[in-house]
C-alpha cells in the first residue's frame, strides 16, 4: 500500500507538482466527470502517462481509502538525507520534528500545516512513529511532495547534531513554565518538537530541548488533538515572521 | 450508530463528566486490563450500569470503529436551544460556527480544541454539516459533553439573531484582507465562521460577517485542513485573553 495516491485532489496535486513517476492512473468507468477528472485525464495525455477507465467492481480492493475513483500508481516518496539538509544554504531552517505520532492521519495533517506555513523539513524516527503511507499522503492532501521528508534512526544522535548547527530545539510538554507564544522563534533556526498523544515527548528528547512549551487550556478538558496542537505552534512562528519582517502577505 | 461510544478513553470520559445515561458497558473478553479498563468497571459498578463481558466474535459489528474493546450504550447527545444557549449569564460569550464541514473527525476535532480553549457553544446547520454521531464523539475524545451544541435550521437566520444579541460574526476566508490575529477578541461577545474545506464559507453568510480574516500562508500550497485552521484563529483568542487579563495560565 506504500505506492498509490487517492483522491481527486491529491492525484492532481500530483500531476501537477510533483517529480515523482507516474506509471498509471486508474478512473472508475462512469465516473461523474467533474473539472478536476478531466484536468487530470488532460495531464496524463500531457506527460505520456498511461490511464485507463476500470469498472467500478476493480475498485473494491482499494475500498478502505477514500480514492473517489482515481488511483495513481507512483514511486515512493524520496527521503531526504539529514547530512544533506543540513548542508543545504538558507538563512534560516525550520524544522517540525514527531516523536512517537503514530496516527497516520495526524502526521499527514502536521506536514500539510507545516508546509502551508514555509517549514522546510519534517524529522521523524523510523520506530514508535508512522512512516509516510497512502493516508499520510492523503492526509496531507499532497503537501509531502512540498517539504524535506527525514527519517532518522535515532532522534536524540539528531538533536545534538541539530544543536552543534547551531538550531535552538523547542519542545512541547503540558508541563512546560512557558506559553508557545512566549518565545522568540525570528532570526533562528528552530526545530519544534511534538511528542505522542499518550506520553509526550520522550524523557530524553526532553532533557536535551532548549525551549518547553505548553498550549494553555482555558477549561478542565485538557486534551488537544495532536495535529491541532502542532498547527497552533506552527502558526505562531509564522505570525512572528510576518510581523517582525513588517510585510503584509 | 447515534447511540453508542467507543474507546477506552471517550467511554472513561463519559463516565466521569457526562450526565447522559447509559444502559450498558460490553467488554471485550480477554482484553488486556490496563488501569483504564480498571476505572471504567470501578465507575460502572459506582454507578450501578451494567457491564458485559463479551467474545471478540461479538465485536466485529463495531469492526469499523476504534473501539479497543470497550463500546458504551448511551442515550443521544443532549442539544441546547438556540434561545436558551442566549439566555445564559455570562459576561462575554465565545462561539464557533461550522458552514458545511461535513467530515466528522473535524467537526469533532474543531470541538475539541473549542472546549480546551474556553469556548462556550458550537453551531451547525441540520443540513450540508456533520452531525454528532458517533465517529464525531471519539474524534472529540468526549468533549462533545463540554460545550453547547447548538443545531440550527437557519445558519443565516440565526446570525442574525446573534448580531441583534450584540454578537460580533468573525468570518474566515481566504480571500480576507486582514489576517486572524489582527482582530481584537477581548471584551466582546464573537462568534467564529469556518466554511467548508471545498467551497468555504456559504456567501450569504460571507455579507452578514462583522470581520472578515484569513490565515496567511507562506508558500504557493495553499490548503489547511478545516480542523488546523480552526485551532489557530480559536488559540489567538486564548492567547489575547491571557495576554489581557495579565494571568499566568
Amino acid at each position: 500500500m506504500e505506492n498509490y495516491i487517492f483522491g481527486k485532489n491529491n492525484v492532481l496535486e500530483l500531476l501537477k507538482n510533483s517529480d515523482r513517476n507516474v506509471s498509471k492512473i486508474l478512473i472508475m468507468k462512469g465516473i461523474k466527470e467533474s473539472g478536476k477528472i478531466d484536468e487530470i485525464i488532460k495531464l496524463s495525455k500531457q506527460k505520456g502517462i498511461v490511464f485507463q477507465f476500470l469498472p467500478k467492481e476493480k475498485f473494491t480492493q482499494y475500498k478502505e481509502y477514500l480514492h473517489q475513483g482515481v488511483i495513481a500508481y507512483v514511486s515512493p516518496v524520496k527521503y531526504i538525507q539529514f547530512e544533506d539538509f543540513l548542508s543545504k544554504e538558507k538563512i534560516y531552517k525550520k524544522i517540525i520534528i514527531t516523536d512517537g505520532v503514530e496516527d497516520p492521519h495526524n502526521l499527514g495533517s502536521i506536514i500539510r500545516t507545516a508546509v502551508c506555513a514555509g517549514f522546510d523539513a519534517i524529522i521523524f524516527p523510523s520506530r514508535r512513529n508512522a512512516l509516510i503511507n497512502a493516508t499520510v499522503e492523503k492526509s496531507s492532501q499532497g503537501a509531502v511532495n512540498h517539504i524535506d521528508l527525514i527519517m532518522v534512526n535515532s532522534l536524540s544522535f539528531t538533536i545534538d547534531k541539530l544543536k552543534d548547527n547551531n538550531f535552538w530545539i523547542i519542545a512541547t510538554d503540558i508541563n512546560a513554565k512557558d506559553n508557545y507564544y512566549d518565545i522568540d522563534y525570528c532570526n533562528m533556526n528552530f526545530a519544534i518538537v511534538m511528542g505522542s498523544e499518550e506520553q509526550g515527548i520522550s524523557s530524553t528528547i526532553l532533557k536535551k530541548s532548549d525551549f518547553r512549551v505548553k498550549i494553555p487550556i482555558l477549561s478542565k478538558f485538557d486534551s488537544l488533538n495532536v495535529a491541532n496542537a502542532a498547527s497552533i505552534v506552527i502558526y505562531e512562528t509564522v505570525k512572528q515572521t510576518i510581523q517582525k519582517s513588517g510585510n503584509v502577505v
